[in-house]
């Protein structure tokens, strides 16, 4: 509870702060003094474009006005909005769970793909495949209620750290993406993630984190059952799967969860084309936002050839549908918030 | 967009008015002098419990506090919000689509349950049992795109008329439940829907009648799939069942849509018992609320034996889970807001 108020006066600051920036920002769109929303973004033509586009889409009695209720924007959240490498958080996450729950699993040890982990064999574990990753993600995220869920994912976020870059995986989300959801939440859009990640893997942090409610997280699950313990109910998870939130089935949970096509969609993979193309292909002034991993220095470089967050036909189609691609290395002057504290 | 637009503005209005009304709220909840935030409900036990509630869980310092961003309210539809009889809307919404596709389907005037719905056999429809049902809502609710069924449903609500009252079936939501949800948001409340209900037959009119804009609208759903029609992408609706958001699997859908548990839930039925369990039993104040139908004379009375909001074990277990059964005859001074056009 301390934690949510703490992180709701933030919010509220933010809030008060977007809204007279907003104010000022309307007032001075041509003048060179006014505040920079995106402080982190080089100056060049991604960071023009984006700011055109906030700028028609809120301009009263303009061509391009959208209500302030029809403003969504989705962002995909693996390397869109926090990173994934050298594999995806969510699977280092299940790695330390198998590692941590194995004591209770002798046949862990020569069972795959629970061996593989145990060995730390990564081709024994590639090799098992999506049933492989589908049978650890089982094994570790059912079986348990959901608040019991939650915290086990607060007690890993707290303790685990990069293999890299020795920290916490929630602090490794790109300041420049933090910016972009404050400048769009202050003139007035309701940001919403739509990742392939896990629901609840995603909810008990990304409030705290990019300033994004838990009803507005929308990812792949597994089914619950609602039962009564102790005359108590509780929602207790299974292994079962629910849905999984990738490709064409962005439109369909963006459908399911928020009932409005976007008019802004940001992602980084092939597995966010059908998401970037729902939006843009929508009436009126949209825009599709591709993070390019280009910078093998400060974050990775990767695209067409990754296995996580592969990247090929949306760099291929990216012009003939008029998407924006974001050049990491050109586009930001920072990654991690982190950088700033120095 | 024109509705958005208006209906935007009057959202921002009440959202002002609102505000200074919280604001006015809080510095005189104990003078007489201050707004009626509830004016269509009579004075009593049931409007003094609901103040009492909001109150103590929005006093900054209290011990009851709630943050706003906790501040989660969760409404069933059918029989909470508008009327259900003479039978729930959305089954009046198939039989008049059954009558209206009956000319492009020969064979429904000799195939079950359809040749019930064009002999108007409300007994031979009510014998096919939810098989029926079912079969009827996939015919009415699925092989077009979510965009044509959204223009089927808006045309439906401009042109049906209720067969009691002769109104709009959106005329028939509760007046004193839109106070309610008003005075909520002006407490920074998020408020939910969480029905049995059509997704998206709730979803086109929900934010125009209640408020509550597409993305806060939980309930039953089928599966949609992504497609490409003209170089266009689409959603295409399916004779598939995805989901059925009664009973148990109510709290399935808060935790999965809305990701925390309500501190405040209104239903009418046993549908809505585990959603009202699901809410009064997490830690903290919380407020469980029954719409008992009390009232035939204004509006319908019925609760054990009635097949549309059936209520027993609800009214059998309020007491011992401290919910407030709200007696429509007593509490509420008015039923319609077209009432008080009068």
């Amino acid at each position: 509870m301390e934690k949510y108020k703490v992180n709701k006066i933030n919010r509220t600051l933010l809030k008060v702060t977007g809204l007279v920036f907003s104010v000022v920002l309307t007032a001075c769109t041509t003048n060179p003094l006014a505040p920079d929303p995106l402080p982190s973004w080089s100056e060049g033509l991604s960071k023009q474009q984006i700011i055109e586009f906030v700028n028609s889409v809120t301009k009263t009695g303009g061509s391009d006005y959208v209500a302030p209720g029809r403003r969504i924007a989705t962002f995909d959240n693996d390397g869109t909005l926090w990173s994934e490498k050298p594999k995806y958080f969510q699977l280092l996450f299940i790695i330390d769970r198998v590692k941590e729950l194995a004591a209770d699993h002798p046949e862990w040890a020569n069972t795959q793909p629970f061996q593989a982990i145990l060995e730390n064999d990564m081709a024994a574990l590639k090799a098992s495949g999506m049933h492989g990753v589908l049978e650890l993600a089982m094994a570790t995220h059912a079986g348990m209620t959901t608040e019991e869920f939650e915290i086990i994912v607060n007690d890993w976020l707290a303790t685990a750290r990069h293999p890299g870059t020795g920290k916490p995986y929630n602090s490794m989300v790109y300041q420049p993406m933090l910016e972009l959801l404050d400048y769009l939440r202050a003139n007035e859009f309701k940001v919403f993630i739509v990742s392939g990640g896990g629901l609840e893997f995603m909810r008990p942090w990304t409030e705290a984190v990019y300033g994004i409610p838990p009803d507005q997280v929308v990812g792949s699950s597994i089914e619950t059952r609602y039962e009564i313990r102790d005359g108590k109910p509780v929602l207790v998870r299974l292994p079962e799967l629910h849905f999984i939130d990738d490709k064409e089935t962005k439109p369909v949970a963006i459908n399911r969860f928020i009932g409005q096509r976007p008019i802004l969609a940001a992602g980084n993979s092939d597995g966010d084309f059908e998401m970037l193309k729902w939006t843009t292909s929508g009436e009126g002034k949209r825009l599709g936002i591709i993070v390019h991993h280009t910078d093998a220095g400060r974050e990775w470089a990767y695209d067409r050839e990754s296995s996580e967050g592969r990247l090929a036909r949306g760099l291929d189609e990216a012009d003939e549908n008029g998407w924006l691609i974001v050049d990491m290395a050109r586009d930001w002057q920072v990654i991690y918030p982190y950088e700033l504290e120095k």
